[in-house]
């Protein structure tokens, strides 16, 4: 039998809220991109957290945030835990944080409970785990697991043209992106605690989820250009409308994932720039970013073709302009057995019940899994719901999660 | 024969190039939203040129300004002339600008020519027609029309939740909104001259367009509301995406316009604002708005009562919350028979070919049609093109119309 793990899940329950009030947007909406005013307030107040807990915190060149609980044998490899702060706009207060300061909790209930961990317990604070900022998501990780090399990181920029370089500098980060790459064995195991994101463990009751692979994400970038003009004044058969153009691809990406059939692809348009968007102007041009997910990367790349078809069909109908860009395509990750056994015995010896699932949201333990052996922990969260302000995962739930996050670490640094 | 008008053409055409680089973008784009600090720097320039020919400026409530040449017969109401200057985001530096500036020439082109009014000739500069910031076109003229109510005029806010009181007081107009609206007789007759916004004059090879209607504008916002979430993890059967509803009402708007079979139906949905619009996020959220237009106003409410039945097909189908509102629904405007008949013997005497012809774009001429009678007088533009930064029309097409202008205010005021 492992350490018990004594929790305050009040204290970690206060602290989410405190986290989540700050904000670009009005509580209880959370909106807090990457390098804003809010995201560095946020940075500040955690990294305090973790000073409080008498963590050694170090970060990285691109504000990758390691807090090391030393362990007995200093030679040895780290355990890591840890996800992100970094909220999309108009989300809510349980999406990454309940890895931070969920993982945060853990290791101050086995520093409660008298443990000490052999291994070093390293809690990690992401970057940019969502691609809100700079259309790629999981920059900080797919950095550290070289996925991302540091010249294509240079030459991202956000949608007012800001460069990444310039705004890793003004908040705060300096050295060469190079050095943010991990080398094999920096981390002996990484295992990611997290709200699901979906519906099932709260719809079949059951207390945790043991990740068992990440679904792999893809994300096309479209273009239209079409030709503006007056509204009133332009006749119909000459048109070249670039808003009517994308509502027959947005509909071409729902089609073509409806048609596969399966239960795990998804598509989603979620933005669409219209230019130069007045009510009497016929668009231009429009901007369309798309998301296609699925745990198989052959059926994923299918639903792309079959956009990309789309495109062919549609700018040659209209007699409009398409471009379209793959901003990433990542094969999905499988965890870790080891990692596995270990949560699910941690979860058994604390009395919850469990189901091995995949996660169809993608994690940075997708792109750690490039540089260690991975898992992921899944709480349930209420309806499904994440990514808006009403996102909820209840106290029992989150101390579920923390207390077996616990004892598997404790297991793993043992 | 009327006064032959001695026209600087030279002049004009700097003063609209001079006006064309007043933008809140870089030129040669034309951006100058109303009440903007490029649309009050460009008010002060013209309003410096009106004092330069020894006009006699007046502002109301709103920022409609009139410029006098005072008459010999006081008694007599006044001939008006003139048009707007605020631009859409992204057009070019003929719209509006061309009736306004070149009212000015044909003023400057009498006085240099030794003639005395004996009615006042009035110059107006119409607040807004553009309905960029408030959502509503020709807000200066419908007020002067009584077609829009101090009131509701007072519930208008840009998409910012500025209010109409406050930019008109910031922007530096007092005086009851109720003062806007102009009593019956208070001018005697009014003509605009406007570039084409369309491609039949140049294509034809024709001088001159007088105008015997304009077209019957409607404006429709849709809202629809369905249901956000993570685009990885939320599975496509329960979803109620707000963008993939839009996609299908900007095809049913198409279909409808496409399916009257008359060339002078048109419809474009110029707005399509998403939210919370993040890549990963299924769009809760989107607003769109429509307009359509027809010289028929039957067959453009047909239009509306298709869009409408389709919001409500969507709704029901796709379980998203769609409300409309109609911003306005305007009836057309025929335009005078005497006013017609000055303008075809002006062109006549300065040798230029006209053809009658309908307006399909909607002018303030429009709503003056409520207070006066009114006339409009349509030059090419190249390619059709407005609402664009190449939108253009050539010195020999812009002198044409000044010298056929100036010709038929001599005769209407003479």
């Amino acid at each position: 039998m492992t350490t018990e793990p004594k929790l305050d899940i009040e204290v970690l329950f206060a602290e989410l809220a405190a986290l989540g009030r700050i904000s670009e947007a009005e509580p209880p909406i959370v909106t807090r991109v990457v390098f804003s005013e809010a995201d560095l307030r946020a940075r500040a107040y955690v990294k305090g957290l973790f000073a409080d807990a008498g963590l050694a915190v170090e970060e990285d060149a691109i504000g990758n945030t390691f807090a090391r609980w030393a362990g007995s044998d200093a030679q040895l490899a780290p355990v890591g835990t840890g996800s992100h702060i970094d909220a999309i706009p108009n989300a809510g207060s349980y999406d990454g944080t309940v890895g931070v300061l969920g993982g945060l909790e853990a290791i101050r209930s086995l520093q409660r409970a008298g443990f000490t961990p052999r291994r070093s317990i390293e809690l990690v604070i992401f970057t940019a785990e969502e691609p809100t900022r700079f259309g790629i998501g999981c920059l900080g990780s797919r950095m550290m697991g070289s996925v991302l090399q540091p010249a294509a990181a240079l030459a991202l920029s956000d949608k007012d043209g800001n460069g990444l370089e310039a705004l890793r500098t003004q908040a705060g980060f300096a050295g060469t992106l190079e050095s943010v790459a991990l080398k094999p064995g920096r981390f002996h195991q990484f295992v990611e605690l997290h709200i699901e994101q979906g519906p099932l463990l709260e719809q079949e009751g059951i207390d945790l989820g043991l990740v068992t692979a990440i679904a792999a994400p893809a994300s096309l970038r479209i273009r239209i250009e079409g030709e503006g003009g007056h509204a009133g004044a332009k006749l119909m058969p000459g048109r070249k409308d670039a808003l009517a153009a994308a509502a027959e691809l947005i509909l071409a990406l729902e089609a073509a994932v409806k048609s596969t059939g399966a239960i795990d692809t998804v598509g989603t348009v979620g933005v669409c720039e219209v230019f130069p968007g007045a009510v009497n102007s016929i668009p231009s041009l429009v901007r369309l970013e798309t998301d296609v997910r699925d745990i198989d990367a052959a059926r994923r790349d299918g639903v792309l073709h079959a956009l990309q078809d789309a495109c062919a069909d549609v700018s040659q109908r209209r007699g409009v302009t398409i471009t379209t860009e793959l901003v990433n395509a990542d094969p999905p990750a499988a965890c870790d057995d080891a990692i596995l056994a270990a949560m699910e015995s941690s979860a058994t010896e604390a009395g919850k019940t469990v189901k091995r699932m995949v996660s169809r949201a993608y994690h940075d333990s997708l792109f750690m899994a490039r540089v260690a052996p991975v898992a992921m922990l899944f709480i349930p969260c209420r309806d499904g719901v994440s990514h808006r302000p009403d996102e909820y995962a209840s106290p029992e739930w989150i101390a579920g999660g923390v207390d077996v996050l616990a004892r598997t670490l404790a297991r793993l640094a043992g």
